[in-house]
């Protein structure tokens, strides 16, 4: 069974791994199709990001579908043949916060494809896999791999959607729209929102922002001034999502939302230079959004129902084998979305 | 200029009004369409419900769409010949509860075509009308004067939608599908929900629910049981809006509905028994929905985006001169569903 | 080791049971107070109450405090000789509501001396018992046995203001001022309410509500008409906390209650018919509040800092040997609030 | 008449102003005591703050109380040598956000001794002053004037509480100590929370805000790691009060806020650089808070009651033509905490 291992920036291999054991209640998952995520390409490119560094040899990837080889002693639900999306989050259930049903802050989180804890926590971009029952979700026939593939960057994009509150009538301006962006956008254009703007610095992204629901695409990069049609009585916009982790994208956008506007910085950043004095005086509310938990599930259903359509986001399918081709396209934000790999 | 006056239970009458006179800053409005809700048709019924009873002659209705015919002084921002929603909804904006917000609870409002204040407040089955701006919502050139004079009833339900918070990724249940309950499912598919149920005893009424949005459509006359299969766990429903006003219905969907689970009532109903040791043992949130305030202005947006579709809801369109006919048939629920009056 | 056994209604036993063996993990507890509950009432009087009856013999209690005897292998933190209240809430910690933090409504719940399933979960009226550590929580030394044993109804009124939302500066409504209503007003006081009525058909309950902080009191068996002062402009209360389970009071509240004020019923009740219509038109949001979970630890953390006084709510404490005297008195709302028995 | 006027940073005349005209439905009030605020310091020391400066002469103060001289035309509620707190916010009431119960965002708001719009409104440091029925606020016997001068920034603590939703049971951190964010304890006593711990860099400080209801200080200055007892398990505190406006403080906080904490910042600070991403991976809230609304009435309800106590945070008070050394005590952090100008 070959997986994607990663050794350190730039060094990216193709290895041979024993198969591993299914136990009792889990499931052998022939993996088909991986999508490339932010996290992969920083692993890929630096190593790591923050202080999250590559220190041990790690299977990438924790974007993906496949279809059941075989099931564990005692397994119910579930049989060989069916195709599921793989959930890569492993939430330890009993801590504090697995009690509270904030499973994403787990004290003991063990997520596909991480290298937050050392050992770290292998990945999914390999042939063959074994998961729980609670990861495995069932994909329609409708439902490509590719998109299957997709239930987990949606999942981010729900769960941040989510920490908005409802959308239902409520104006939005999403800033960055790469792959998280656009799909916060399917999913802000989903749950109800009225209005959507986005805004980027490439035409190509913006273009399929528009594919996916944005009313309206700001390229700031030609326009810098774009949202100042926004900004009238205070600003016009109820919610904000910042998806770019750009500091100015945050900056600029503060002019155009309204008092009490939230804001889901759903964008990882790093250190932000804000002016808090108008976060005071609008009294707005800046949300962090960090992974997702049964969103996951939400995820799927609405893939499987039709009610989101997120192939406009796919730019491309290569094999594994092809990686370093697949990981360069991935990081062209200038003509790609999301890249997926193909293990078969 | 002719009126659809209302006498008494029974008494309806076409009768001939002045137009009335168009002050500064106000609209006068060639009324096109005008939708037949179920207050209208009590009136006409039963001559009132509740303690709320016609004491003096009153035009009905509240649901109507038309076009600018002149616009007042100072008036900027409408134009004659424009096409427009007319909310009938006239708070005071300045009583306690319109400064919170609340206008739907203002101590002094005005809202056409009710009996609740005497002089009663005069509706808009008629062919002129006179109102503020506020009131007016531009439509698309792609919706219809029908669809428009859906945008009252469609304000009601997506402000029930929005009474039970986020529904992204939420499984509802929908029990009584007249036009109310209708509109609720277009609402709740659009804000996200990932499965929506609905109940009815007219078979006319869940196909329609069916063609709107609804998952599944349970005839709880045919099938009293039909809900038995959501009661696993303590219930499987996320939401319920019970828009039927129906005791029966309230108490049965209360096994399927899960532990901290939300019910909107937005079906007026009278007195009900219900089992409160349930609402506590299960801690439902249990909250009135009651007309709307902003709704208006999203639901006239959703109609001109395309969000939603409200066509399937019409089921005919008559003459204000066929009032007889049209109030029949808009109380058949085994063949209607909205009907609108003409006032061309 | 003796117990308090009920057999059937009217047939409480003291009886000698063995001591209960101590497992790694737990701790052996020297029960010293026991408070009675309305639940542990209904057990004496009736036999239970509504479909949960007693099916077989079970030891009453669920509200004690003690002293440790011992603790088991592998138990850190805790010491014998420690003074505990000892929470009666066993969930099961995996089910999908307790990964939810609605421990509360497990699926597998076991709570002291309840017949809610069967077999029966054991209660706390006895001389000893053995606990796991995450039901035993430290006194301070300023806590007496009995304030002590009045955690758990606390941690229910506690839990009953959280479902309200904050209420700092809120205007609160309490009807029925048992034991339960009038630690809700302790904790509605503590929680930043700024005025509190309490009303209640017994002078004696009344005063213990204004002892514990009410600002007036209503008795409404003398003065039916006693809310009407209230009800300007819609309704003066923001939450009203319906502890009596009584169908007049909560009917009789709505006219004092704003619109879109909050209702928590806390009260057990049974059926009970409503005018759904008010519900719905002034929107109220009427909440079931059901046993407790973290509130617990709030409860005796509130105890050990003096941030409550529960203690002039303790009317009596007497023997467990001399139990039919305490049930009687327990019952007798002219002059008992809360009856604690003593297991020394 | 005599007022305090700002001209320029340290240009703080007595000067005498013609006693302003009393109107139909207003009230001329005798203003006895005034508290110096951070805003008023700034505009004394620095001649403004940010962007707003001081552009004309301007009378200072927004924090005063004092007795009811006369009352206009048509003045019901209301008697000459009555004694009140003035509220020193006056929204419009009619644009978007004052519809929206939002009115500390109103589009046209007027708040005494401001700078932010020129024509400056003109403050309240002034013996007459004639204020609209909606700002008066009848003091109880038992509340002084300095303690009813307190109402105002009292008012702007119960509006940052209340930003934070309910903190009953909650652990509470306090970040800077001076007037604000000892009220904040004050309030944060008052609304539940279970335990306050308040960081701050002076010992004069800190020991005030023991006084009122912080369960421990840490001197941040001497013990700058004071915090790291609070970090075990990503954080102890639920909800964090950032009141200093500095950087140091916030970021300094936020290993000990658990996941999914609150933050309220209240101090305007300016720019600040933060860990975005630590924002997003435990999914923060930062929530601006700014003035007040109906908060102003709650501060009079629970100083009237006795509810609260303010009067440890009074340093001193001393006469309005002693400005210069009342000034210069107010910006001295190792003596004073809020300093009153006396103005009879």
């Amino acid at each position: 069974m070959e997986a994607l291992v990663i050794h350190a920036a730039g060094d990216l291999r193709v290895e041979n791994l024993p198969t591993p054991e299914l136990g009792a209640g889990q499931l052998r998952v022939r993996v088909r199709c991986g999508g490339i995520c932010g996290s992969d390409l920083h692993y890929y490119q630096h190593g790591g990001f923050g202080t999250i560094r590559v220190k041990e040899p790690m299977v990438l990837g924790h974007e993906v579908a496949g279809v059941i080889e075989a099931v564990g002693a005692g397994v119910s639900g579930f049989a060989p043949g069916e195709r599921i999306a793989v959930s890569p989050s492993q939430p330890c259930g009993l801590c504090r916060y697995c009690q509270q049903g904030l499973q994403n802050h787990c004290l003991d989180m063990r997520y596909y494809g991480s290298a937050m804890r050392t050992p770290h926590v292998q990945g999914a971009f390999r042939q063959e896999i074994v998961v729980e029952t609670h990861q495995a979700h069932r994909l329609a026939a409708s439902v490509s791999d590719g998109e299957g593939a997709m239930a987990e960057p949606l999942a981010v994009a729900l769960h941040a959607v989510r920490r908005a509150g409802s959308l239902l009538g409520k104006r939005v301006l999403v800033t960055g729209c790469g792959p998280i962006g656009a799909l916060v956008i399917v999913a802000a254009r989903r749950a109800g929102a009225t209005h959507i703007v986005a805004t980027d610095v490439s035409a190509h992204t913006l273009g399929k922002a528009l594919k996916v629901g944005a009313d309206e695409a700001i390229n700031v990069a030609e326009e810098p001034e774009g949202l100042a049609r926004f900004m009238a009585d205070k600003g016009q916009f109820d919610v904000l999502f910042e998806a770019s982790g750009n500091e100015r994208a945050l900056r600029g956008a503060l002019d155009a939302l309204r008092p009490r506007g939230i804001i889901v910085q759903v964008g990882l950043g790093g250190e932000m230079t804000l002016p808090v004095n108008t976060i005071v005086a609008k009294e707005f509310d800046l949300r962090g959004a960090f992974r997702f938990h049964e969103e996951f599930a939400t995820a799927v259903e609405l893939l499987n129902k039709g009610l989101v359509d997120v192939k406009p986001l796919i730019s491309a399918t290569l094999s594994y084998r092809d990686s370093a081709r697949a990981f360069a396209l991935a990081a062209d934000r200038s003509q790609a979305m999301k890249v997926l790999l193909n293990f078969d």
